[in-house]
């Protein structure tokens, strides 16, 4: 990948399944090796290399740069300076920025700067099925691990030099301890059972003290381990002459149970009970595990997609990895992605668009998933009609937002997020997260009859739980939601866009949920063909038509669609579109055909997303794209899947389309006031203010799908 | 007890051997449940109770009291104030600070504004030999649980008033969850697997938010959870003219393995797998833990002590239990006390000052402590004359510092603490250490002549290593020591007065060790007696006899002891006494007897004891003890040690030993800057600066043997 223009952004560097990341890229204590946080971890990361001379150490500037406090302070309380031998010191400094070149893929990042070279490789690649797949093959999607491949080349060099990685913990700061193993050789320092770094160089040195210069000024003739000391590294030594590479692993492990409400341990601990058993696994398998974890990014490189795409591809492929965690409940996986800061547990309106990425590279997480909200977190409610919330009719079936937060499962039936008499944000989702179900659903059942069969039952019930939210009586109904779920109790269902205007963010009448709502209609038409429920499919089809028609009838005089169906909201937004991303993955393309048999429709919701996409309504004026016409927040995640939906399905095309959307879209990640967080979602005209360090970019991937 | 001046101090209330404490007192987030931490925890603690009108909550003054941010803007990131409907909320504001008041005792501690009174019950009582205890009453000492009785007096009242107990995590913060269980009939709040609020009203209601207003405002009628909410209370009423008392229990848990290089679990864990265990038990036996706990106090109440010396024996023990942590090790009992700040494991020469109270207390804790010295923290060194560090003679065996650190267990024979090439802090502690084995493991043998009989040959080893450091030459020995630790490396050793100067921090030629070095030779000389070794018991007797000769000859003629004998440091020094504690002990009390068979050597030091307590030498300008003359930092444990040996064994009266030393240290204590970090020991001219949250106080148990 190319060069970009701020190469100092934070990025995900991420194990799979074990919410686990070795953040870094941002300067200053910004990284770090952080364990369940919905943040970076905020430790000083140390990476750098003895200069030519031996008069010092040039480093990566990941820590913070300023001069340390003295910890011994702590201890020695009164003595002043003099009164006390000095602690060994030597001088470090960070690298001139300017000399620092990165290069960024998906599973392998890289920072040069004079002789030294330190590259971090980390996962892409399928989970196989647990229930049918080898352990051999399940280690090496899931070692708890990232490797490191750190580079010096002394091949001009008189004088030996060494180079040294390590790190110390942000606040509360805590002591490292030396980690060994002497029947696999590996040596490094880890904090308590948590994180380690190791190498397979024995004959690496260990030094460990208050403050890195004195652990490399203690450590220049072999180990130099002060126990109380919470900086460390581990030292390696390049000789004259030599161009060396030393291969590390950044080993994590939570061992137990780790969650509430369901008690529930990783999954990688079934191969690894503890940090040694990771650290020997990943050094022993070092080249096995990277060869396969690169795979992904030789399609990505092989692709045409632009640099700035394939850079929004990497950068949200990582923050989805970090947010994952594979879990042991039941003696049975369960697949996890949380959300991001908000750390939320399988919040469903993400599933739905992480279900491209993850039907593509592990369909049973999908099912897996989905099966975890229909047994447990699913709920029967009745509905009821705007300003009436007293007048109760039957309503049906449907999911809640997230199965829990921070590890914390939440009882059956209830997520953390949703709250009664709301209008907005924590209103409840029962519309959004029940299309949800069925635009998962018929994605993954369209693959396996098997499990769609077992499904026939529930996709009755969701199926007759749409319709109850369009209206009670059957001759009124038009194919777009009407009434709220008395969870509301008085308040309002929201859309997943929950902190958007009501152009996006409420439910009722919303054309972005309508077009979901369409797809869930085409899509069970013939899955209740195919499960020989010929009723409910030409039922299905009708409901179809009404919604298509509803919104076809909705088209104002200029060929552009409100947002809200029915009540006066005059906003426009993109997301109408996002509906025509699952037929053809349900086994109906046809309907997303302009020539097709809702080409009619298809040509509306055309000529609408030509019509708005333009500056001062859904184009910001640096070209990025602007989801709702009335409001400043705008979803990278969103904006992804449109991007492709009106290439790929509506066949538009234009610079404003692709590159100029892309550059803007890439500018707002690498704006300084953006990229400690990684990745992000939530983009208020241009600054990253909400759904930061987020797993749902990797919509991506869909793009990788137009090269094809 | 009586009040004290400042009521708004830090006090730990812990559990035993939880290494968890619910501290409070302070105002604002300065408490909260810590759980293995080396400060507190930095909650929000909420305590309050609705006013006789309704109109507002008055709360105890634990939490933050400015304006609370609105945590839900991080999720709703656009909106302004008005688009959205506002979270409910109600009034709450402190009680007057000054009508606040509190009574404070070792195992009960209790505020009581207007009609609200809130008590806490923590454990003091022998924890059992778990060798041979029942599992019960093992139970009632390690439960990982506090007590609290909220008491609201309505009987004036002419409405329902409603009073809250809960909290919210500080950095990160962390939603809450509810806890409950309906065969034990408890209800309340926990965060993740490690700490719950709880309560056997099962009327109570739970409110849950992102601030405690809203779950106050929420929870009128019933519970109102939020998911995401961090701030939560347990919401009791009190009826009209009611007058009510509430149980709640404060659980702590850490399931499975918790420390490295020995890898442990808590031993509580044996009978409570989890939370809800821990909440069932508590709340079920509360009145039998609470007067099980209670009756240390009772000993206390009666005894002829002052206020301010039960006061600073209430706080100490607190902060003592604060620190132990009882483990489960390969299938048995590990005692540990962690160092307060430090959290260094089992930091030797704080065992040997804590010696006292676990003597009393739960003497297996003491063997269990030697017992892991001597099979895996000893070591076998060289030694050297001052400046001569290559010319090296046969040391012999001793001890590290400490056995780790954070739950980290280090490597056998390894500290954490101690390193090579220095002078002063963090040098080698062997002869310390050394001495500080004997006078320990002389105590307990003392009391168990089995245990004794067991180290026959390790007494030996140790009693050669001591001779060995005083010279190699038996006909140059003095009974003091003169050769540093090999492991020095050209450096010297030090004693437990780390970060003192040269008058109590060096090793060599200190009178404060020669005066412990002293008691050991008293005490070897009768246990090698009893154990038929009498050629080594005359030989320690000899020693004796050179030692206190060597002390006697040193006297400058004022009657004064220099602090270091050879060597040019002409400072006063209390600790010379500290060995006089011992012989008792030992049982050879006629050793420190004025009268006794070692009078002169008892009379030089009560010589120099009343002349040194003098301000300007030994006593601060306050009336507080000045441990060297030369220094500036005191110790509390020490100060009250060396006023238990001042008194009880040398006899010296006066104010300044006791009522006017004791106000000066419990001003100390309540001093603003050092009231956060709960009982403390090291104070620069009263200021707490190192040593802080920390346990070596039981040193004042001693006082209440004097009154027996």
């Amino acid at each position: 990948m190319n060069k970009i223009d701020n190469i100092f952004f934070n990025a995900h560097h991420s194990p799979i399944g074990a919410f686990a990341s070795f953040t870094l890229g941002s300067i200053g204590a910004k990284g770090g090796f952080g364990l369940e946080l919905g943040r970076p971890a905020e430790h000083d990361v140390y990476i750098g290399l003895e200069t030519e001379n031996g008069d010092k150490f040039e480093a990566l500037p990941f820590y913070e740069i300023t001069n340390q406090e003295d910890e011994s302070a702590r201890y020695d309380v009164e003595h002043d300076d003099d009164s006390q031998p000095k602690w060994q010191s030597i001088a470090i400094s960070p690298f001139d920025f300017g000399a620092v070149r990165r290069e960024f893929d998906a599973s392998r990042d890289s920072w040069r700067a004079g002789d030294l070279e330190f590259s971090i490789y980390s996962p892409v690649l399928p989970v196989p099925d647990p229930e049918s797949s080898s352990e051999e093959s399940l280690k090496n999607a899931i070692i708890p691990a990232v490797l490191v491949e750190l580079t010096v080349d002394n091949s001009k060099g008189a004088r030996a030099r060494r180079a040294y990685f390590g790190f110390q913990a942000g606040e509360p700061k805590l002591p490292l301890r030396v980690i060994s193993d002497d029947a696999s050789g590996f040596r490094g320092l880890a904090q308590a059972a948590s994180v380690a770094v190791v190498t397979d160089d024995s004959k690496c040195a260990l030094g460990q003290a208050f403050s890195l210069d004195s652990a490399l000024a203690g450590s220049k003739d072999g180990d130099s381990l002060f126990g109380l000391g919470e900086a460390g590294a581990v030292v390696v030594t390049a000789k004259a002459g030599e161009k060396r590479t030393w291969r590390f692993a950044v080993c994590f492990h939570r061992a137990g149970i780790v969650t509430t409400g369901l008690e529930a341990s990783y999954y990688y601990t079934r191969f690894f009970p503890n940090l040694t058993s990771v650290a020997s696994y990943a050094l022993a398998h070092f080249d096995e595990l990277k060869n396969a974890w690169r795979g992904f990014d030789a399609d990505l490189r092989k692709s045409a997609l632009s640099d700035n795409q394939k850079f929004m591809i990497a950068h949200s492929t990582r923050s989805y990895y970090g947010s994952t965690q594979m879990l042991d409940y039941d003696n049975k996986a369960l697949w996890v992605v949380n959300e991001g800061e908000y750390r939320m547990i399988n919040t469903f309106d993400l599933t739905v668009d992480q279900l491209f990425f993850e039907m593509e590279m592990n369909s049973w997480t999908v099912r897996n998933e989905l099966d975890l909200f229909s047994k447990r977190y699913s709920y029967v409610d009745q509905v009821y009609f705007p300003g009436k919330p007293d007048e109760l009719y039957n309503g049906g079936i449907s999911f809640t937002h997230d199965m829990g937060v921070a590890n914390q499962f939440t009882p059956a039936s209830r997520s953390s997020y949703e709250l009664p008499r709301l209008t907005g944000c924590f209103s409840y989702m029962t519309h959004e997260e029940l299309v949800n179900w069925l635009c998962c659903a018929l994605v993954y059942g369209e693959r396996d009859f098997e499990w769609l069969t077992a499904q026939k039952e529930l996709l009755t019930q969701c199926f007759e739980s749409v319709l109850a939210r369009d209206n009670p009586n059957p001759d009124a109904r038009t194919g777009i939601m009407k009434l709220d779920s008395s969870f509301c109790s008085g308040g309002a269902e929201i859309t997943t866009y929950d902190s958007l205007d009501a152009s996006l963010g409420q439910s009722r009448g919303n054309v972005y949920l309508a077009g979901k709502c369409w797809a869930v209609y085409i899509g069970i038409e013939r899955a209740f063909e195919k499960l020989g429920l010929s009723d409910l499919s030409k039922q299905a089809a009708a409901q179809a038509r009404l919604c298509e028609n509803s919104l076809i009838g909705a088209v104002k005089a200029d060929g552009e669609l409100p947002a809200i169906i029915g009540e006066d909201v005059d906003a426009r937004i993109i997301p109408v579109i996002e509906g025509l991303i699952f037929p053809p993955l349900m086994g109906v393309a046809d309907a997303v055909k302009i020539d097709g048999s809702h080409g009619d429709f298809v040509k509306t919701l055309k000529t609408h997303t030509e019509r708005i996409l333009r500056s001062g309504v859904c184009l910001f004026p640096d070209g990025g794209w602007k989801l709702s016409s009335t409001s400043g927040n705008s979803w990278l995640s969103k904006i992804y899947l449109c991007q492709y939906i009106a290439r790929a399905i509506l066949n538009i095309d234009g610079s404003h389309v692709t590159e100029d959307a892309d550059a803007a879209h890439v500018a707002w990640l690498l704006d300084d006031e953006n990229t400690y967080w990684c990745w992000s979602d939530q983009m208020v005209r241009g600054k990253a203010k909400g759904s930061r360090y987020y797993p749902r970019g990797v919509t991506s991937f869909l793009w990788l799908t137009e090269s094809r």
